[in-house]
């Protein structure tokens, strides 16, 4: 059998696999904060085009892949399952593990899978342009990738420490032909008004956000696109796992574990999706997400509702939450850094489809050293957490067993992070337990 | 057809294709500066296995490739062909455009198809170690990969410059547990030489090659090196040629011209070399060398022996030559920037197998940024001539040719030249004729 388990274009999937009718107990509307009613889809019209407001709150299980959506997907799509064989072998397991190569998109890493389609339905909506935030910059750089191919401009909020830190991730988004701005910028009023509070505010994921739905809901002709954690989001990145499904039985193998990195869990919940029906009926795969020991949102949280923002301007989302108010320590997979999670991710971990593992940064780098020397391929951060968690999930399981984990991106933009590794400057940082406690108070008593 | 005509495993090549005993003219071989007779292989024992020496001198059409390379080769080989489709569109021309794309591999160019055998015939033969210079810093990343595979050291003399203008490439290089010193470093007597004449010395290619020699030939468990230029360098390339051959009968098209960017020339005679046959039987395609025009080596050097090296230390070699004192702009193709170039290129240069061209890195960089929107992907800027070669001869194309270009490397750690070309910080530098006349005489009179 070939290490690359490679199909044919006429496998990429033509509908997206919405799991939502599928779950044991259904996923908790969106809340208004003032009123505490379910938002109403009108609402959310000033930011978003009405074919994803659709989906978010879709009971369909099949969701129709547009033809210019698959278009665009073939230019990386069908991803390979590829077989580390020289990963088992330095483990010295009878263990098999594959791993779901994301990172060969244009934009390095699974995004593009939601940023093409939510551009293309923004565009088909009549849309001129489209907002965004971006942390560590994996979003940002799909989202402008995605606008290019439907003719729409793109504007990206930085924040403004991440901006600085990592000039090539910007240097990326600008070459796609977006406007970057490091964020609070003067272009809204909520980054000035951060500007003038402080000159010196080196940003916030939160605020970045504000900024890109102020942009988006005060023009007429730009809306706002999301990169994880929202409904539709998860329901396109289906499409790993579809594909994975299909590798599988090509490869004459069954999944015994699945893996995934949590951040705001989209690309986990991608892969684990379309075996849940399998999973409810007994012979499914176990489901692993893993996320960092600094922000362990799904293993040390509350499931309850909270604001996905800092600034408190989300509606309120029923999710697995430290509240959202903490701030995560400073480790290098910024793209786990959230106080919460995707409500549709949180809703299997709570139903106990989907069991959540935290581990130490340091340890987690460690694994992305081992998978880089056997098989050659530098991770992300974010990434190394799955690689990690399918490294464990190996030494514990039967001889015999398969385990397979979704590879998010490339880590060939995070070299700094590696050379903090290398040179000895990472920190392990402890369960903050005192500071989660304060930050859950933060939370809406509902 | 689907865009990416992916091949099994099985179609990894068996064997290289040599193409020295099929051209019109044979290749002349390196001499002794002092004798001027060619260099007794004993000599060149001292930093060669017997194998690479054997390759490097065989009239052999055929080298089998060894079991253990072609099972580190699998990590990414084969690579696709693809059809750059939406490039097309955007041209609006009738002709068809794939690219081999050879960026896909853990290092992220061509050079692991030379780096991997080396390490592997070195180790063979007993060695514990590898020595290398590295310029722009991809050769170094593709060795390092390689030596890991075989648990063999590296060390590697980066150009200190680009070690300090590029610390991702270092990163990388270090993260796969090569030790790499900026050159010239006090690890040799010519690096302490050049750091005594001048203690801020930046360093060159050339230094860096003595650096790495020295280091190869003083030490009994350390062999040399190199990345481009010598013919067996060029004979491993020839899996590219090969694989691109076979894609193409897959895919039911013949091409009719092929384009490879040229530096020391080793990525673009890897695809023209299985072609050549059917060429001198007046069936084969037009293949075009893209060059630089700040370093026009074939467009305008001369055919003659020279020093491959600044200071002298490598035997005479007949090639297209600028004269080895020259020094080419500080264009951002680093690969590129090389005064001389394969002799197996040159000889299908002078035979009139192969045509140069030259560009301005502008219209280069132009061509980049066009790939990039279309096609998703961000081309190093050495593969940006390749591209703005192919986009030329497609316009020059009769509607319904086939060009095929390889994509030999992705920009992602290029970014900063992606960066001065979008802030309009590019420069195009005229021919520099008198330079290349002045720099011609220091060729040696033979």
């Amino acid at each position: 059998m070939d290490l690359r388990i490679n199909l044919p274009e006429s496998e990429i999937p033509t509908a997206w696999y919405n799991v939502m009718p599928h779950l044991p107990s259904p996923v908790a509307p969106p809340l208004d904060p003032q009123t505490h009613e379910p938002v109403d889809p009108a609402a959310l019209a000033a930011i978003f085009p009405e074919s994803l407001i659709a989906q978010e709150m879709s009971d369909q299980p099949w969701i129709e892949i547009p033809q210019p959506v698959r278009d665009v997907y073939r230019l990386w799509r069908p991803t390979p399952l590829v077989r580390a064989k020289r990963l088992e072998e330095a483990l010295g397991l009878k263990v098999k593990i594959y791993y779901k190569n994301e990172s060969l998109s244009p934009a390095g890493s699974h995004k593009p899978n939601t940023a093409v389609p939510q551009a293309y339905y923004n565009k088909q909506a009549g849309l001129r342009r489209l907002a965004t935030e971006t942390g560590a910059g994996q979003w940002g750089t799909a989202l402008s990738f995605a606008s290019v191919q439907y003719n729409l401009d793109c504007t990206v909020y930085m924040v403004k420490v991440s901006f600085e830190q990592k000039p090539y991730r910007g240097m990326l988004i600008r070459s796609y032909g977006a406007t970057i701005f490091p964020s609070p910028s003067d272009k809204t009023r909520s980054g000035r008004a951060a500007l003038e509070k402080n000159p010196d505010h080196t940003g916030s994921l939160g605020l970045a956000i504000s900024e890109a739905v102020e942009d988006a809901a005060t023009h007429e002709d730009t809306n706002y696109a999301l990169g994880s954690v929202l409904n539709h989001v998860l329901i396109h990145q289906s499409v790993t796992g579809l594909e994975t499904k299909s590798q599988l039985v090509l490869a004459g193998e069954k999944a015994d574990i699945l893996v995934g990195c949590v951040g705001g869990g989209s690309n986990a919940a991608g892969l684990f999706a379309p075996f849940v029906p399998e999973c409810l009926d007994g012979h499914g795969p176990q489901m692993l997400a893993i996320e960092p020991m600094a922000c362990p949102t799904l293993t040390k949280g509350q499931f309850r509702y909270d604001y996905g923002d800092v600034a408190q301007l989300t509606p309120l989302i029923k999710m697995h939450t430290l509240g959202h108010s903490y701030t995560p320590p400073p480790i290098h997979a910024g793209g786990l850094r959230y106080h919460g999670n995707a409500p549709i991710l949180c809703q299997m971990v709570d139903s106990g489809l989907v069991t959540p593992q935290a581990y130490y940064q340091k340890e987690v780098f460690e694994a992305a050293m081992l998978f880089l020397k056997t098989e050659g391929f530098l991770p992300a951060p974010e990434t190394a957490h799955a690689i990690k968690g399918a490294i464990e999930a190996a030494k514990n399981a039967e001889p015999g067993q398969t385990v397979v984990f979704l590879y998010s991106g490339h880590g060939l933009l995070d070299l700094a992070a590696y050379d903090a590794y290398l040179s000895g400057k990472l920190t392990d940082y402890e369960y903050p337990d005192a500071e989660i406690a304060e930050a859950l108070k933060s939370c809406p008593d509902i």
